[in-house]
């Protein structure tokens, strides 16, 4: 295989992007040089892409920052980059053989030279549709965990909120805390993702941000005794909402705020005197800080996906020419569920 | 004793307050009829009150809340109460007998019945000046003890910044931090009480916020690798200005928001995105939940006086008359260190 040329569809950014991203942000492009499968000896593998992982974050890196961000930004012109699973076609690492299939951080295109393979988890468990390794059992799933087992002290019993709840990253946290005996309530941005997590995913209750008048009211129904834990993923007045309505020695596991992340200047949050009276615990994390706990995580998960005690519900777009359009559908909430990309499917 | 009537002059809430409070918001009378001693066997304790400590949280009792706050409103035409140090001129309770010397919540006037005295603390150390127990060894020492060592995780190096600095409880959680071996900034709303912080109180560094263009810009130029904590005693802008200067893992002891109490609506904090990139955690605590370790903070605090390491600004008014005006100056920054009222000395 090494030196064949094969041809190799990517998609490329166009131009560092302000606001709220557009397709025409992005572009898809066959490469004319072709992918050059390495001639050995470099250290790298070769991945044929099947699955991608559009991903909120992924909107800071369209951006030119000053001072480099907790990601680097991505280069006009050069293939945009995300998590993503992969099968092995050529490696020259002796972690990986050809025919694994690996996830972690590859690009948006049919094949990819990865040279540093060290960043790359091999799939031990391929009875699972291995497209939930950009989801359910990747970054996104283990988000969840972390950020609920590890950052929000959970008790059985407790009042658990969780924004765009029914996310990649939310579904699994209210089940997570359904499984932990805690009460879980959802927002979501639409009837039929409320509805989903009622029915599917088990939560307590769920209700349509978008259709409520006033959220500190909203909240305050569904927590008359106030919330313990709020899994934080869009920010802005839902956050001030929720700190209305802490309990005592609430705690706060802020994993996102993408209700900003598009705009110029982030809103102004009003409320966080109630840190103070209500002695409120808010913990910022990153997930790529947790890799250790990793394969706890799967082993855990994998049981209760084993046992009928998990589900997850993916978003699939086809083809990497839909590939910006999933992207960028997630800043409006057209996803439902783990929104993904199929490249191939083996 | 029992049935003695003495004259009690008293500071009286008049209205509850919006916005800034005014000296006119409270009146100083005396008490018609007069503060009749008990007869006995009612298990509380009478105390002359000596020192008065004004307190930024006693204007949040000034205002009428509608669902309770983490301390009660004062009542319009009511004594207001706050910490303070007293001597006890009756007892009909065993812990304490005539003449010991207490701190602890107390009405603003020369008597006060205290029919709790369980709150009370007996004052061990009568050889360091008693009005030393509304500040140093009071409720704003125990503060600054409990934030710093029990809420910021500090560590020996870690650049410390402070806001309100020279204040009751700022000035110590700097010379605590020095005492650790931090780098420790701090601002003030004087060039006065800049030079206070540097040349009394130790602190590497200190600026005049009122005199800067751009906070975030201040922040950069003297903590240039960061903040690792923030002890917050302001809130609003200076809240903004820190997030964008916070390092990797910094923490936050949410300990009061001054800035914001007056304000019909609390301003908007905008930076808190950086919460999740920089993984910050901000934590909100009441010095009331901590009372297990006031003796540990005690003897630790007395043998720092005592070997010369700790120091402590006063600023004294004299009399009840000037109470009001003592503690509405709390929020324009009129007192350069602990403001306290001498009721009487002894
Ligand atoms: N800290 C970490 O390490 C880490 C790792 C992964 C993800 N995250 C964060 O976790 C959060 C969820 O990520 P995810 O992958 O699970 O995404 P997701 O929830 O699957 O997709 C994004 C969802 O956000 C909601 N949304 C979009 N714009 C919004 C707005 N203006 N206001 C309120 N909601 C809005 C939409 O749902 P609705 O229809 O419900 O509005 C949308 O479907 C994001 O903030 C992300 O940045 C953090
Ligand atoms: N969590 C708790 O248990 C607890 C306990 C005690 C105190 N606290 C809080 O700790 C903080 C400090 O209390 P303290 O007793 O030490 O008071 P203090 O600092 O002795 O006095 C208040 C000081 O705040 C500053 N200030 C007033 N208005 C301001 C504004 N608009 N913007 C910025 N600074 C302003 C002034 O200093 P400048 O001249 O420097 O502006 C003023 O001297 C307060 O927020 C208080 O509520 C909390």
């Amino acid at each position: 295989m090494g030196g064949e040329v094969k041809s190799n569809k990517k998609v490329v950014l166009k131009n560092y992007v302000t606001g709220f991203p557009r397709e025409t942000d992005m572009e898809v492009v066959t490469d004319g040089e072709g992918f050059k499968f390495p001639e050995g000896g470099g250290g790298g593998v070769v991945l044929k892409n099947l699955y991608l992982s559009c991903d909120p974050y992924m909107r800071s890196r369209m951006s030119k920052h000053d001072e480099p961000s907790y990601v680097p930004d991505f280069v006009p012109g050069s293939v945009i980059t995300g998590f993503g699973v992969g099968k092995v076609l050529h490696s020259d690492h002796p972690n990986f053989k050809v025919g694994d299939f690996v996830w972690g951080m590859t690009g948006w295109e049919e094949y990819s030279l990865i040279t540093s393979p060290e960043s790359l988890f091999k799939i031990k468990y391929t009875d699972i549709p291995l497209s939930y390794y950009t989801g359910l059992l990747g970054m996104p799933g283990f988000t969840a965990y972390v950020g609920f087992y590890e950052i929000s002290s959970p008790k059985k019993g407790e009042y658990v909120f969780i924004s765009a709840a029914s996310g990649a990253v939310g579904q699994l946290v209210g089940q997570f805390a359904k499984l932990m005996g805690c009460y879980v309530v959802g927002s979501a941005g639409s009837d039929e993702k409320v509805d989903l997590l009622k029915n599917k995913f088990g939560f307590d209750e769920a209700f349509n941000y978008k259709k409520e008048e006033e959220l500190g009211l909203t909240l305050k129904r569904y927590f008359p005794e106030g919330i313990d834990i709020y899994f934080e993923n869009v920010g802005g007045a839902m956050l001030d909402a929720v700190l209305l309505n802490m309990r005592l020695h609430g705690r706060i596991a802020v994993c996102g705020m993408i209700s900003q992340y598009n705009l110029e200047k982030p809103e102004g949050v009003h409320n966080l005197m109630y840190v103070v009276a209500k002695r409120i615990r808010m913990q910022g994390f990153i997930v790529f800080d947790h890799y250790h706990l990793y394969s706890q995580f799967l082993e855990t998960t994998v049981s209760y996906i084993k046992e009928g005690k998990i589900t997850y519900v993916e978003d699939v777009a086809e083809g990497l020419e839909n590939a910006p359009s999933a992207l960028i559908g997630l800043f409006s909430g057209r996803n439902k569920g783990k929104q993904l990309v199929v490249v191939a499917r083996e």
